[in-house]
């Protein structure tokens, strides 16, 4: 089991500070590795998170249809806000006064937030970036906005963050070089100026969320080094790979991990940003991921599109109208144990909710189980032909 | 007490031999009254009904955002089913495939099913009556069908329904005098042909759902008579007064019960059919009557309104953003137990699934407790202070 702490790497670059531990006490330990896929444990303020691990996303305080004591019941150990969408909606004044989003969504295992970055350049009109932020309109009302890298550890300190993104730009898929290193080292800058708040937070024993760097550089293998070393140096709680899964191929998506992890510390968690399949997850886990999040699940499921361990199935297609099976024999969802294929196929024809909601907790049910196999396959040192047999039986439709 | 066997009445009227209990096994037992209202129990093979009751709507077999054991859980004892809806989609093929609906939908409580009149006259087009039925194109693909009442009865027992209604025209409001009698002969006839179905299955041993007849007679107070002693004497298994809750206005929803009322059988329950609003409920068990069902509660929460003993409250306005109270103090539902009224209204506002999904499980626990509390009263005699208290409270907004 090969364990770097960060300090012992990258030689090439100053040498920052530690941050000290943030006052929400955050901590990783990794346990265990089975080739390169590896088997930790997060500590955060609201609980104890198993790695490799799925993150249901809550975009705008709620992962969709679902309620929180149905997450707990499938299992789930942490979940995913947007600091974009909540600093939209509901708004910063409304999460200030009901003391944080744990509260607000009545929540209470620990909260991953993302930066806002990818949202506003993908959802936002007439942004423009400039060194010190990003100016735009909300994709609501047009109001003006301006998010910065200090904007955006505020508001993730207000929502109460475990987990806060540093605030980045994820370049666009394809994008030439030139315009990927000038991102990536205002990236860079942006990260620094998030450490920064992270150091005055810590000398002032103020209560911070851990904070997570982003590693950019696009499909440019050397940029990825250049990206995860300077940004391992800073000392982050954890290092993310972002600028994937932005419809890049897939030997690409894999690429961009490759490139970038020998260089990650590995005593630091290790997160990929908005993925993926159930193949797609399991690959990342092999060399060396520990964190996923991904609107799949839930965004499939509304379509009536279910995730099986030999693929998705469409439960709209008429052959299931007479199915008396589950979607998934063997499945201990609340869908699979009590409703057959041809009920949900007809919620779903209807328009009924109970419809997306019983697909919703069988997919996230799905990838929250395929996490749990994952994790015992690791202890096990049985990982590799885990994966084999996941990526074999998994066709995509 | 008052209690009439429907044999003891209605000398007018030719006396029907006696109907066989259906092989499902109905019974209902008249416990207590308290002034005009009445605390009674139905036996159903699919278990007991306390009423007064109100049973929540499920049109397409199921019961809008909820899922059965959520129903179990707010203390739902008997649902509904729409016949014409679950023979449009997904159709009596599948229905029988399932053996019913109760497998179909997983809900192994007491079903309550219409006839389907009602919404052959709403939705359907290009509708043709004749003596025989009615001839349509259904509201989804166009395609021709006919429901008459030996088919509605046959659709009802097909899905397994333990309450079946006898197949009706519902006149509108207003509608004149000529046309309410004709139609009116025209129910009672359909009525009869019901009952000829239920001999048969009675004398074939068959199971058949329990069948109640459905007074008609739209506002005028001799056609209500007629209607009600002519369908007593056909000893059904229990009576609707139907035609109320068109767009007629309140006194007039009330006169149609207390025409119909006092000559209808007391030892068979009564149900008034899509409605009402908790005071008119409230009014109506006054009047005599037994069980209700009504869509308000899941569609208006549907629109983020939420029901309360004061009223209801639109979640949507902007006091409501930062108020850390339930929905309602004291509420023991799931949306009062774990949520804030600022959060549900982000969620509403939002159009999070979440929201409506909360709304619907408060309101429909408001609709079920109102008659827990009801039948309360009842028992300890002080129906008539609940009554005006219920009524005094809710304010209309």
């Amino acid at each position: 089991m090969r364990i770097n702490a960060d300090e012992d790497l990258h030689p090439r670059y100053p040498r920052y500070p530690r941050l000290k531990a943030p006052v929400t006490s955050f901590s990783f330990e990794l346990l265990k590795t089975s080739g390169g896929a590896r088997r930790g444990r997060m500590q955060t303020a609201h609980g104890t998170v198993e790695t490799p691990i799925f993150m249901p996303v809550g975009t705008q305080g709620s992962v969709k249809t679902v309620a929180p004591w149905e997450l707990r019941e499938l299992g789930a150990q942490i979940i995913l806000g947007n600091t974009y969408h909540l600093f939209v909606r509901p708004g910063m004044e409304v999460i200030k006064h009901f003391e944080g989003l744990h509260n607000f969504a009545s929540w209470d295992g620990p909260i991953l937030t993302d930066s806002g970055g990818f949202q506003v350049f993908s959802l936002a009109k007439l942004r423009k970036i400039t060194e010190e932020g990003v100016r735009f309109q909300n994709h609501l009302d047009g109001a003006p906005c301006f998010l910065s890298p200090e904007v955006v550890m505020e508001i993730q300190q207000t929502l109460g963050s475990d987990i806060a993104m540093a605030f980045d730009e994820c370049p666009p898929w394809p994008c030439d070089r030139e315009y990927s290193a000038n991102s990536l080292e205002r990236t860079l800058r942006w990260a620094q100026r998030c450490r920064d708040w992270a150091v005055q937070q810590d000398e002032a024993g103020a209560r911070r969320p851990a904070i997570f760097g982003i590693v950019q550089g696009s499909v440019f293998a050397d940029q990825r080094r250049d990206s995860a070393e300077r940004l391992a140096a800073m000392h982050f709680e954890g290092l993310a790979i972002g600028g994937v899964s932005v419809g890049e191929p897939e030997t690409e998506m894999m690429r961009a991990v490759e490139n970038s992890e020998p260089w990650l510390p590995t005593d630091k968690p290790r997160y990929t940003m908005g993925l993926g399949t159930p193949p797609q997850m399991v690959e990342m886990i092999a060399r060396g991921v520990d964190m996923f999040d991904c609107v799949l699940p839930t965004r499939i499921a509304r379509n009536g599109t279910a995730f099986t361990a030999r693929g998705t199935l469409n439960l709209k297609n008429a052959p299931f109208a007479k199915d008396k099976g589950p979607i998934e024999e063997g499945c201990t969802c609340p869908a699979c144990r009590n409703f057959a294929r041809g009920y949900l196929r007809h919620l779903i024809k209807s328009e009924e909710i109970l419809g997306l909601r019983l697909v919703s907790l069988h997919n996230l049910h799905f990838y929250l189980n395929l996490m749990r196999q994952t994790r015992e396959a690791i202890e096990e040192d049985r990982f590799d032909s885990f994966r084999r047999m996941v990526v074999e039986n998994y066709v995509s439709r």
